[in-house]
């Protein structure tokens, strides 16, 4: 940790944090410049609170220099981690393109929908039994029935689904009805009573960057995962709130290669609720593509006029289809596959 | 809901248009201008689903006229809304200043804090026993011993008590321990079952505005805990995060008066984790105040330099009490009481 | 325009709404909703001010519905525009890649510069001989002896030159050296008197969008410069500021189809502020064409460790070539070229 | 300067980052903990640029540890400055609140407007010439013909004037007015050449704060003016941009006390553009005063309802005077006067 003096501390106000850096068994390192001081404290940062020494006379300002997540770091795993969903790599070479309806409506939409996923050339289906909704009056989803007809849909082709869970208490429903890949809402990413219950399941979770979200939080709300022992973890932007209104969240692609360099965990994006609308998703899901994403997850809907939440950010079959095509083509330009 | 147009849409998009209105018992009004042409849909607006018409092939933008909020909204009960805690009444005329240690850390820290809160003239005592934590290797709160040394400092100078909720599954507990006030975070304003289950309770609620939450979007997120019966929600400004790396929030003062007007509810404020800063209290709180807050909810600790999170932010008994003295005398400038 | 009345406005607020209206010469259009009435303004909106409805009893909000922008809506244009530098098209189905670096520093420099910008395939040469600094202490740019050695270094390849204004005192200077293609930097987006005056010569302009400017504010920007003859404008994307504090800018890739749809004009993308650091320009740069970028503006020093700015955020010769490679595979597989 | 390098940096890597440094003409001062190596480079940092160190093999990141900001430091001038505008203090004990309307229109107008300031018992008036309007066909102000009708109208009562400069060319115009304060737009923050001529002049600036700008940013902006050699300068926090939508701008009285703390000069606030309704006003000015604010920019029209721009914004001069009253008694409670 370092920490600056101001202009004009004292040698008392010096020595003092000294004494503090001592109790906690670091080792202190004073550089004495023109204009101030600085204080080196060497040993195992997390045994200091920062804030300690924030209120010290004398101290300007503190920095800690080791960073706080230690498993999902890709310093402790210097090689991309690839993590397998029933045989399907995610973080390798070949690119998933995971897709499905926002909310699971019924057997039938989901019939057809698996089918327009499979026929896409996609190897794993998305689909909301449970919805985050802003409005109490809003629907909320199906439930567990939405998870009966979404494993019926999908075994139909054998894809993996992935869904989201909100609420802790429904972690053994989503173990019973055997959810291939767990996802945690924007809403839920620093809600740490789940974070720390999904971290003893022993399933691939996508984690959900919050709406403002630092790249830093997301890596810690991870590491509350693996903290657990869950360390099959796959990182998800979907947009950050800004001030611009002309859409709904502006996707952050530079998150891309910055994850990718911090952690070796896997990296998708959800270019669906980046935008907002379905006119954007193909420009965005190839810009994710480009940029070096593992992964897209994709919201398309048989009928999207139909769809019970978000019709308006959902690609038809055919969209879905023809957008393959192009991030087929991307794919390859950046040296890998779809 | 106001439906624009794109300039050019044909009459045949116009009449689609108006029939999706019909379909749904609205009645169409339709006004053909100079540049373009807007519909209108009048009737229950619940009805519609924006997103319906904003893929059909003509339309510009839709827009809703009504708010989604219905309980909460002071068209609902435009005289504004006293909530009484233990027969202390948040809401009118007198401020309320809740006040007390970020974390509750020892018996003997809670009743020197509690002798604090007591000696400065508050009447209500905040602390926490769950912590919401960025880091999973930090202290986590001391949980239910927590509360009970709580409950025995606060008792001893009859104070209700304040504390957060994080865990849907410790909400029995919370009413054993007949935790006055239930305090809901930053990050779960829209942890949506945790507010459908504190909506079922009969305690008054302090919802915390979330990180980057609209005042639209919060005000939903309380109409989520008003949808299960329980009207005694406290709105809690604690500062919104923006590009500023200065300090850590900007506190929103604009979104007291804004509240005051959508909102029947209090508006409460939390200077101390706005700022990030124990120096920068007093100035905001008393802005808070100023700007016609109903109460305040400041961290003061014993002994800052030992407490155990947070102690950057934390008063001191004696900056406690000083501020308690300006306080008031702002408040009798905008003709209330502390 | 559309005006929301309050719930219970009364009759007579409503007919005052009324009288203003048609007094500017507008047809009113009232529809009594259920819960409230909702009156439309027919006719030219520029001729009333939202905000003296906006003040009158009983109104709730004011909308507006026709755009601002006239000149450099596609609505104006529907096909897109091809801006031509010296016979080079800005805006078709070539992307350009505009490439060279941050500062003007020495005429060796930008020779060895020069060379590498052709030798890499790009068609068009940036430099900076006016450099806008946060610090006034910090190299402000050689000002027209840099203007010179630009001149000089990119004829060898005839190549145009891209440079940026600052001081409208500076136009005749920019007029004298032929500068080829004008730059408005970030900073000066809303500098209206610098807009009026490039918007009076007979120069493409290339427009980078302010740090925090909404695509609308941006697009108004443009009609400035527009409004005044100079119909050659080419919108800049170059990151906007946000909350995330990892990277300097977040390249907002959303911006690119969105723009595209309202505008008629061209948009290109300078990926090298988006990151601020050059091991993030390649995914940035490979994410804009994938996107539908009509060209970049790319950083490159023959050697970055001893640029005068910005040295961190600049390519190699080598590796802007590489680059060029990916990105023609990239523009292919979305139909273009590069 | 410090520079933190990767974990696993090489000796060599080190020793390169250590040549740097003496090359320089610093001392380097290596500190090796447990995990990684810090490096301080002692001596005048304006001397090394950090980018050359952050593209170095081996370098995590590179830290500047001094202010770049000198003149405007509080360091230079712990005590605060007060600044005299023709005999009235700003910056000292009394707090003046500027008033006057958003735009010059007529002379009767600002003859009435220069009434009910004086009335109010405000000693300062403003009023706008020239505007800068997002929009080319919005009305752009009366020009120097307007600065004329403010002179007549504020001489009547010996008020002297505040209006804004946005055009370099323009500055003779206004000395030979003798414009008592010029205002510097929040859009012309970072408008470097316009900031280098004010600096040249002897007449007090007010700094308005760029709707994004950081602290840092505003205070290097104060810099420009000051190194120039013009020290009078009065930073005026006029709201920013965020996420929030139900409002234009968020006020940030967080900054208040920061900049208090980090300079010596004034800081005062505009409510009217901070909340863009007349209604919020009131609360928002309290919140200043409240915060430390050592006055106001407020905007006021003998007749909103009629002004040519903003008129959402304006108080009427009645509102305006009770607003002075609770400004005074606001004023005395943190031991100031109005």
């Amino acid at each position: 940790m370092i920490i600056v003096m101001q202009q004009h501390a004292s040698d008392a106000e010096i020595s003092a944090v000294v004494d503090e850096i001592r109790k906690a068994g670091l080792q202190e390192h004073v550089s004495r410049g023109s204009e101030l001081v600085i204080i080196g404290a060497i040993g195992d940062e997390d045994r200091i609170n920062p804030g300690h020494f924030e209120i010290m006379a004398g101290v300007e300002r503190v920095t800690r220099v080791t960073k706080q997540y230690k498993i999902v770091s890709r310093d402790s795993h210097p090689q991309g981690s690839v993590i397998k969903v029933r045989g399907i790599p995610i973080g390798g070479e070949q690119i998933q393109v995971i897709s499905g309806p926002c909310s699971i409506e019924t057997q039938d939409q989901m019939n057809v929908a698996a089918d327009a996923v499979a026929a896409a050339g996609c190897r794993m289906m998305r689909g909301g039994a449970f919805k985050p909704r802003t409005s109490p009056y809003a629907f909320q989803g199906l439930g567990v029935e939405g998870l009966e007809y979404f494993q019926r849909a999908a075994e139909r082709h054998k894809l993996p689904i992935v869904t989201e869970l909100m609420d802790v208490r429904m972690l053994d429903t989503f173990m019973e009805y055997d959810v291939d890949v767990i996802q945690i809402g924007a809403r839920n990413m620093q809600n740490f009573d789940l974070l720390k219950e999904v971290g003893r399941v022993n399933k691939p979770i996508i984690l959900k960057r919050g709406l403002s979200a630092t790249v830093n939080e997301w890596l810690m709300a991870a590491e509350y995962i693996a903290a657990g022992g869950n360390h099959n973890i796959i990182f998800c932007e979907r947009g950050i709130r800004t001030f611009e209104t002309a859409y709904r969240n502006v996707l952050d692609v530079t998150a891309i290669p910055v994850l990718k360099r911090e952690t070796h965990l896997p990296v998708i994006v959800d270019p669906s609720h980046a935008g907002g609308k379905a006119w954007m998703v193909p420009a965005l899901a190839q810009a994710a593509v480009a940029a070096g994403a593992d992964g897209l997850l994709v919201e398309m809907h048989p009928n999207p006029c139909d769809a019970w939440c978000d019709a308006d950010q959902a690609l038809t079959p055919d969209e879905l289809k023809s957008l393959m095509v192009t991030l087929g083509a991307i794919a390859k330009a950046v040296g890998r596959s779809i």
